[in-house]
């Protein structure tokens, strides 16, 4: 399988996702400047994916440091943790999973020395439990997938995206395992191509059949009856169920609302944010107007000094999603019920980290 | 005003559009086989634009012939119309322009030289006819929009695709003239970015303020409510009022629909097939893959040997349209009613124009 993030020695290894599919290149990350660059630049991306990268880069940030006493080191942590946050606003699980780490620590009463192993001992935790989520996501997710299905997907959910096999895409992964015949619709996931780079060398790389569009043709395609069920990540998910996830995502929920075709959300359960009553608390990173202007800054595709919109997220209110498909379950409406039990879930959870 | 086809002396001159925005680039047309070629490989593009050029085109071909007598030349003339509307088989334009040329040649009882000088005379007029129907479409679409509406387009639907100030673009152009302050959200118009290319270029050579999207972009400004309304144009409308357009129109038609933003479609009454009784019967253009899987041939978005598919156009149903302006005025549901009263205009102005 793809490893997106490793932790060797004393270096966090990523493979740039800005270069695939192009090269598979490694990057070794050795400071937490190094990992805040490389979360804000997308070459480590994906909310799952992003959480695990900034565990260690807070390890990695506060191993330069030296320190004097237990506050001191809080201090600094609490510090870098607020820095590496404000990398992308939108994905809660990077605060989720900086403040597990930080909750954890301020628990301890134990000197910097050992307070600095726990951090990364921490950060392993996640990567592992990263794994175990998306393994049981992905167990969930094809239990609903029948053979001979088409699923449409945005974006990238899989093995880059997370430190397992994936969100979305590990329900679609799982049922290819599991020998369903299973093909794929990927939108292409404008302005960065996350679905044509990305999720179709994922495919590729698991010998699932993929066929790549552009988004404006998803609509269309259900019209035709190309399209049995969709499924996306989620980078935020509030109290009520509303689900902020990449651009796009919301005309794909509009259009199978239309074509009453199943639209299914996968994440682990720490996307959930139960501190936002609905999505319109949720705050949508709004990216440079050069990521619409040109591709990847390489190419222009309009006029000089063109005016640009680049919202980074959109939010799909919970009435349009059928099923938010986690660890541990499938999450249906009515929102309130499921959510319940599932945010007793993520408390144990937690607390099982935590303590 | 931009000029995107001008006959001069014995040579169609033309901007040729896959090169703007970066260069403003003129080519000159001068046999039947660069025009085809002009128009297979979007040079020139836009329904009513290609049927202006095929009629040229059409007298390049016979130009270049000799002819024995009056059969020759007609069956010459057939031929050449028959390759030349084969270059885009979606706009009903293409095809409309061949036939009216042809059915008025065939009328005549004159020798091959006549006949030849009649064809030219005949594409002039159906471009200046094409010039007068853009200004009333204009005229009657700007009557739609009021001081500080913002309209969402996709595609290019101005001067560069029509032989006039355009269709969709022309009741922006209009209203904007008119000293009502418009804004425009540009769809970019993947694979082929018509919109970041053509109709940013053209807001900003008539001083319109447009903002570029990403095609996935427009159902979340619609949720924000930052659209207005949508205008679109036509490549073919059926009998029933289903319009064949630009792929990703049917996608923002279902998004209009659903956050009650009226739908509007802008086309010349040529446009109107109605020996089809619906979109069903319309052929849909798919272009070759590598428009997907690349940025116009020029940048590799995906991996090697991705299969894409790659409809160039998507019908949406009559239902969905709250209007279709065209030059004679504002066609509305019930479509059976407007549209009797439509095809009989049609029936009179083709008998104009043939007659």
């Amino acid at each position: 399988m793809i490893k997106s993030i490793e932790w060797i020695a004393d270096k966090l290894k990523i493979i740039d996702q800005t270069e695939i599919p192009h090269r598979l290149e490694y990057r070794e990350l050795q400071t937490v400047e190094e990992v805040f660059e490389a979360i804000r630049s997308l070459r480590i991306r994906g909310a799952p994916a992003i959480g695990v990268a900034a565990a260690f880069g807070l390890f990695l940030g506060l191993e330069k440091r030296n320190f004097s006493h237990r506050d001191d080191f809080l201090n600094q942590a609490h510090q870098l943790a607020e820095y590496l946050a404000s990398a992308r606003p939108t994905a809660v699980n990077l605060k989720w999973a900086l403040q597990s780490v930080i909750s954890k620590i301020e628990s301890l009463e134990e000197k910097p020395s050992s307070l600095l192993e726990k951090v990364l001992t921490l950060a392993i935790e996640i990567q592992k439990d990263d794994e175990r989520r998306c393994e049981n996501i992905g167990r969930h997710g094809a239990d609903l997938l029948a053979e001979g299905m088409t699923v449409l997907t945005h974006c990238n959910t899989g093995a880059l995206a997370t430190a397992g096999i994936g969100t979305a895409f590990a329900a679609i992964h799982t049922a290819h395992s599991q020998g369903k015949s299973i093909r794929v619709l990927v939108d292409e996931t404008r302005p960065l191509l996350q679905g044509a780079r990305l999720t179709m060398w994922e495919c590729q790389q698991a010998g699932i059949p993929a066929t790549l569009i552009s988004d404006n043709m998803a609509a269309y395609a259900m019209q035709l009856g190309k399209v049995d069920m969709v499924i996306v990540g989620a980078d935020r998910i509030a109290a009520n169920g509303d689900v902020a996830n990449k651009i796009g995502t919301y005309s794909l929920a509009v259009n199978c609302r239309y074509h009453h075709i199943p639209f299914y959300v996968a994440a682990p359960l720490s996307t959930f944010d139960f501190s936002l009553p609905s999505g319109e608390e949720i705050p949508i990173e709004e990216r440079n107007s050069r990521e619409v202007a040109t591709i990847w800054g390489k190419l222009e595709i309009t006029t000089k000094d063109a005016t640009c919109w680049n919202p980074a997220f959109d939010v799909t209110p919970a009435h349009f999603i059928e099923g938010v498909i986690t660890e541990e379950g499938i999450a249906s409406p009515p929102y309130e019920e499921s959510l319940t039990i599932f945010k007793r879930k993520i408390q144990q959870n937690n607390k099982e980290l935590i303590l």
